[in-house]
């Protein structure tokens, strides 16, 4: 059976587990400035049918962190302008025996729809308004780093919930995990009920921020403006940007997440974005740790179950 | 001497015996997972200055899997925008000291034009209408995979051969191994002699079909629709689109390939592309193979001679 | 502390000495077909905000030869589109924990702005009208292997001094090793006082020609026509451009370089780019060698004078 990695919604809390235990063991055990081999002889082809350099640098960086070979196949070169259809390519790419498929798409639900077409593992980097898993867990993975734990935490996340696979991948991973998630934003960018998803929310981040251990800020696309889903960009950093006046109302300790990258003045002001409660450069390069932890745990499953049995043994700090 | 690679009218029988033999011996090599280090240490450029992810993609796959390096060369970010002329951006090239130059053009020629200029070897892949060698290559090699030989085997090539390097390629070829070939297309579509290919012609796929064991159905240029040489897609794919009744005019073993991205519902119907004698994706599954066996006997003859010999003597089964 | 490689002025004689003693020491030794792994394990970003596909590709095989990984970064696809600062783009890029940053933007001052941002080296790759030191570099080595030395050496730039970025960086790396420089251009394209940099100049090429060792000719931007600051290409060509007439008033001995691409016709006539006095391939050949000595010396500074020291030791002859 091929293991895909599609949306965080099929993970469950053991499954989560695994992956950010071994990304901590890869962060250990590259501190040691020894190499990985878990992907040896392997080739992961990048599919991106939207642009994303951050993504695709980080899978890239990651596949060659195990060892792995990468070949980048962009939209704007391919078949894909020929008037091939989707499977069509994944079918193509396919033939040509790569070991995993890494897929970028503007649709919601493309990654899984190749996934039922091909005889390869695919990793969902992002899909639509749909899902972006890897998201979802590096931001459990920096939330564990910064504050011990996901469990019992409260996080809020502020912005364009809607629109947004950040926001769907974070609220299944942080809830399973044991967080309480609530959400904030403008009555146009919030889903119809977001009860559904299992969160509060609440119209004033001022009623939020307060009990708050983690904030995360979504970035904002200024074409909401025409669609007349905003205002205007000014209006919304005015009313949804989290500014240092309403950051001071947050816990002490209370961290700040954001996706990237950041709009500096509209969601986030300058002076919180480089702050102390930041941890966004944290998030990339955890980034890098937990795609390794889902490339080895779909490409090479009993390898990595191996290598975390050896490094426990041989005195691997894991904990 | 150079050794290029730069036209299938070039090759012998037995230069394309030779490497077909040697794709033979890589499939069997590398189906037990061992590497083969027959280009370790050697930088392959791909310079392509007409888009084509899927052949770049084989060409890549293929010098990796060899132990190369690769490095692409887009056009589109090149100085060739800067008003340099090919041979300036060859010789550029050339001087960096790469091991091989991969070219595709869209002008038919320019790899001849570039190997008489350089002191690197070239291979073709692909020049305007003129030749693709590579996809010759990978056509036969498929053809003696599912058919066990390509000697006595009726080809039939359906639709625009005017225009097509394929079609070239592939006569030069298969007829080279001793296959009979006949084309088939709208008469604006058809060399003037096709006699001069050596090859028969008809304007009635019905009456070629029948005694068909291979055929090769060419991808249609939608623009032919503007230049007057079809009067609409729609029009074309009725009259000399391959559909399943049409298809039930070939011998039960006849089988059905396609160079990609396939046009479907115009010069194949889905249920023949997708039906039991297609082949294509094993045409893309081999386009590696035979591409290995290129790069290696231009970059490496010796070594690759060496190697067949050994795989021979310790036990490879290369027949 | 991070050493960076940002401007042929900040360089010394000596730093300049050691960078042209490694790049003819991994000459030497590449003959030999031997591997050098001073980069091994090491990944470098090529961060490149301006197109130059013959400048990226030569830094990615200097990296490679040395054993390291590249990643490529192109503007048209990255968040700098998103609105995303300069800064925050290099410091995500820092996040994911790369070794070296290759930077080419169109903005003097940018790989500085850069360096003092991050806490990775930074190489500068040309930055607008300011510095392309490795092309300063890469001068010198041809001067020198084809010379014997730089010092004692008459250099004439001919061209568009005012606005080039190699006039710069050859001025300060070729008057620290004691050549003496002349610069002769049209008064429009010569800098308000070309004194201050150390150069004498002239209006005439015919009273430069017949004492310069070493003519570099500079390409001529097309842009400058539309700017007033050349009458036409064809006038410039004919008062400005060498031709094989002026070439001929040339000491025997002298040499012709030229950064590349060449406008043939224009800077320089065919005969002359073509012709015995012309180095031009060389300088492409040798900007690989000295690219592989900055990266060394940025990335690996110990071990490169480690491996220096032992190439010397066992019969290396690198003098």
């Amino acid at each position: 059976m091929i293991s895909h990695f599609l949306s965080a919604s099929e993970l469950s809390k053991n499954d989560i587990e695994k992956l950010l235990f071994a990304a901590r063991a890869f962060s250990t055990f590259m501190r040691k400035g020894e190499n990985i081999g878990l992907l040896r002889g392997k080739t992961v082809v990048n599919m991106f049918f939207e642009n994303s350099t951050r993504t695709r640098v980080s899978f890239e960086l990651a596949t060659r962190r195990l060892g792995g070979n990468v070949i980048n196949f962009a939209t704007s070169t391919s078949s894909v302008q020929k008037g091939e259809t989707l499977i069509d390519t994944a079918r193509n790419i396919e033939a040509m025996k790569p070991d995993c498929l890494v897929v970028r798409h503007s649709s919601a639900g493309s990654p899984a729809t190749l996934a039922r077409s091909v005889a390869v593992p695919v990793i969902n980097a992002g899909d639509g308004f749909h899902q972006h898993p890897t998201q979802g867990l590096l931001d459990a993975f920096t939330i564990q780093e910064k504050l011990g734990q996901v469990e019992g935490k409260r996080v809020v996340i502020l912005g364009d919930i809607a629109h947004s696979r950040v926001a769907r991948s974070d609220i299944a991973i942080l809830r399973k995990l044991g967080a309480s998630v609530a959400v904030c934003g403008p009555p146009t960018l919030l889903p119809p009920s977001p009860e559904a998803l299992g969160v509060e929310h609440s119209y004033r981040m001022e009623e939020l921020l307060p009990s708050a251990d983690v904030v995360i800020a979504l970035r904002i696309q200024t074409e909401r403006q025409n669609r007349m889903q905003i205002p205007s960009v000014q209006e919304y950093s005015k009313i949804w940007g989290l500014n240092q006046q309403r950051s001071n109302l947050l816990k002490p300790q209370a961290i700040i997440l954001h996706p990237g990258p950041v709009n500096r003045g509209v969601e986030l002001d300058p002076e919180v974005a480089d702050g102390p409660r930041s941890v966004i450069l944290d998030q990339v390069s955890n980034g890098i740790l937990v795609r390794m932890a889902v490339l080895a745990s779909v490409c090479s499953r009993e390898e990595l179950g191996q290598w975390l049995v050896e490094q426990n043994n041989f005195g691997g700090e894991n904990a």
